[in-house]
């Protein structure tokens, strides 16, 4: 017996253009996010791929992603869960701010422990910052101590298992075919989960937007193979260009 | 204690201007009709409403209406759920025929019966036919007894009551803010139900495309007041341009 899981981190967003760092606010995807995203749709249709449920963040970028890949798949009907445990890592005070103003500000070397680091977090939020999520409608019915001011990758990992383990999972274990569209970290905080990736080697390991990731997990849950969808040297040009962000330029 | 929920019929899509009958084929909207349903979302949000959850059909048409809407109230991230039985009515062996041709072969009263009359079904798919719900991936899940090969109102009332029975109406009661988005003749059987139209009268009642209908119910869920929103001139016009449909030409 093994299963099939989908990931899919979703395209380029109005802020990546911009050079902002984004977290939880709330950009579009770019014009060449939309096309990478419905690309992403077209691999899985051609390689015969299906789903029975799709699994996206609270974040607009994903959601669009997730319905461009359905939209292209025909694929529209069938149910989508959102929940912000699939949303990006939470850049604190950083959100909004120039990737490299503050690299400019506070030096190359530091935006790169906040950026790559796995347990600092960026500077916190104050409690009364507009941005706070307890401020949001669409985090109201949470409860306020467990809504972030800020997050590291540790942190992160520590709100997207749980949900993993107690959700997701028990979909794919009663056969559902499941994709997951969400974001760098929170898709690198289930990669490093189910590939038992170690602390030091998670902070260089990059996924690249818009291109499908499909896990085959044994009966156990444990990864017997993962691949890309789609051309892997452009594939692996995208990998390196996100490593190259938040150099001062 | 009150409550108050809305309904949006689907905009136009490629089918209504290509005028052919539409029922559970799944074309998208046309151009004008993801304007008319972004300009749905736009009147919500210039009033003030906001959702709690959706709720919306199998069709793409209908879908894509939810989406639009929801996008522009900035509430991408609640609850979508999607359920055949909020679907157009189906059109039996009709579906995909041009509604003049069929006007000119069949006579423009046959087709005035097919399309306005409370009891009667168009002719039935046969149970080979490739259009037949069974053989559709979406409705793979259901119980192939309940799928129909053709439906009259009546029929459609039949499956859209029980559904606001026992799903809506649990959220309205919770307290929860709850936009239906769907099409013609399901809205149609809601608003029967909810207003106690009689089966003569509701044949002749047209909801606008793309237009939020707004109901305040009182604590028994009975109606205490509707209107659409946005202006009531371009309303009415809209209400007398789907009336014309189905003539000969």
């Amino acid at each position: 017996m093994s299963y099939k899981i989908v990931l899919i981190r979703h395209g380029e967003s109005e802020w990546n253009l911009k050079n902002l760092f984004t977290g939880w606010s709330d950009p579009d995807l770019s014009e060449t996010g939309h096309k990478e995203a419905k690309l992403g749709g077209q691999l899985l249709k051609k390689d015969g791929f299906t789903f029975d449920i799709a699994y996206t963040s609270f974040l607009k970028r994903a959601i669009h992603t997730c319905n461009h890949v359905l939209e292209e798949m025909e694929l529209e009907w069938i149910p989508v869960v959102k929940n912000w445990r699939l949303n990006e890592r939470h850049y604190g005070a950083l959100q909004g701010l120039n990737k490299s103003e503050t690299a400019a500000k506070y030096g190359e070397d530091q935006v790169k422990i906040w950026r790559r680091s796995f347990d600092i977090t960026p500077p916190a939020l104050e409690a009364d910052d507009p941005r706070n999520p307890q401020k949001e409608a669409k985090y109201a019915n949470e409860d306020p101590k467990i809504l972030p001011l800020t997050e590291s990758l540790k942190i992160t990992i520590d709100r997207v298992v749980p949900y993993w383990e107690n959700v997701i999972k028990k979909d794919v274990a009663a056969g559902k075919k499941v994709l997951i569209a969400a974001h760098g970290n929170s898709l690198r905080a289930l990669v490093k989960y189910l590939d038992n990736i170690s602390d030091d080697e998670i902070t260089g390991l990059n996924i690249p937007t818009g291109v499908p990731l499909v896990y085959t997990l044994d009966d156990n849950f444990k990864p017997i193979e993962h691949h890309y969808l789609g051309d892997q040297d452009a594939i692996n040009a995208k990998i390196n260009a996100v490593k190259n962000q938040g150099a001062k330029k």
